[in-house]
């Protein structure tokens, strides 16, 4: 289970003061925390102003550069930013997130991760917006594997994020992605399934319980990396209480020895 | 989601020492916390002596059906111990724990059920012993639900249990009744599934928490019961996240009415 961990975001207010302030230390002990939950990618989206979203990013990925052995996956919906960002990329692993099915993100973030060789998510919505069903999800994920082939990117470099919506908005939301993750397991050899977690348990009470609780039925559909918090109460739990259930820990060892790190 | 209690059960020592005392207040109180916490059925197992079961069985009957408003899930191996607990039940729902598909269990059990009317929890195993994979599963149950037919009770009185075996035994123990519920929710129409759920962490640390991670990948396969602790700690929140996260639960309005009465 690859964890890429969320928490170095812009969109929560305490990383934009971060970012603006150029506080390098609030921002290397996020990654810090991170790592020792358990993430194995740190996320950095600098995206709540977009007049200094490309500048922030790059200040960020020098302070984790410099702060953390983890690879990056780089966080923006604009290509230019995911490019300025790659540019600073000493070497080694990196993630881009994400592009989209829809024919200019494929355009113009494709070839970033092809020249990169960087590992890339890619959201299962085209140009007719969200999808509605499984099948819709699969489809995408059809056409998004396609175009990365045609730009030289291999399936094994792919994270195809189903796109989850609330439950609260909608019954069938969490079942569509349980679903659309057991298909695209099966359908497309090699390919990684992953998800923005919490978008599941958006506008309920006790999130984290709906968020640990449903990674835990996708990993049993398949589903092998999840961008997420990590440091979320018993969401590490779950995920290796799941992971061994779904046969992906040999003897339990992972989570017997999570378990006795722990002391529980 | 039918939830049957399953802490009155004599392979407890302290059940089977108050069984032998004729402790009513303890096994009362057994079943008072198991409704308080969300139990629709209380299970009732004397099986500790097999010379005293049948005594202690109906002397347990005669104790709940005074001091619960839940109706019993009357849980032998022994038929016959079966049928001298039901002809105490003053009316009402009952069910019967448990038929197996060997033919001489269907010949001594099936009567009893049709008979009474009683629910059935009818085991995912044969002559040929306990199934080892979802294939097999699939098959005793249309075995099961062929006999339990021609006897006269419909499929929606049969609760089939695919017989949870342990994580630590077998990597694939946890996908195969995944799977296996899966498939039986599909083909079967009207047919319930339960499961004895403790059974999947035996051997393992923490077994709570593989209990309740695992009761939630289960209900999204489709499972709606389980003969479990409702007592055990976040097992029923796992449960109403499950359902709501499931489309079972419309508008998430009993997860979010669970939460609020219990302040998370």
């Amino acid at each position: 289970m690859l964890v890429i961990g969320e928490r170095i975001n812009a969109t929560r207010r305490r990383i934009a003061r971060a970012m603006a302030d150029r506080d390098a230390d609030l921002v290397a002990r996020e990654a810090r925390v991170q790592a020792e939950a358990g993430a194995d990618f740190i996320d950095v989206n600098a995206g709540s102003d977009p007049t200094r979203e490309a500048d922030n990013l790059k200040w960020a990925v020098e302070v984790l550069q410099r702060s953390t052995d983890l690879p990056l996956c780089l966080d923006s919906s604009n290509p230019d930013v995911l490019r300025q960002g790659l540019e600073l990329i000493d070497g080694g692993v990196v993630m881009l997130n994400s592009v989209t099915a829809e024919e200019d993100k494929l355009a113009q973030v494709l070839p970033l991760a092809a020249e990169s060789g960087a590992l890339l998510v890619a959201l299962a919505m085209d140009d007719r917006g969200l999808p509605d069903s499984a099948e819709r999800r699969v489809e995408i994920t059809a056409k998004l594997v396609d175009a990365a082939g045609q730009a030289g990117i291999t399936s094994d470099r792919l994270y195809v994020d189903p796109c989850i919506q609330p439950i609260s908005t909608g019954g069938e939301h969490g079942t569509a992605v349980v679903s659309a993750v057991f298909r695209i397991m099966r359908a497309f050899e090699g390919v990684h399934t992953t998800c923005g977690l919490s978008n599941i348990s958006f506008g309920l009470p006790n999130r984290n319980l709906i968020n640990r609780i449903y990674v835990a039925c996708l990993i049993m559909a398949g589903l092998d990396s999840a961008i997420c918090d990590p440091t979320a109460e018993g969401l590490m739990d779950s995920v290796r209480a799941a992971e061994a259930l779904a046969g992906r820990d040999e003897f339990c060892m992972n989570y017997i020895r999570a378990m006795r790190d722990a002391g529980r």
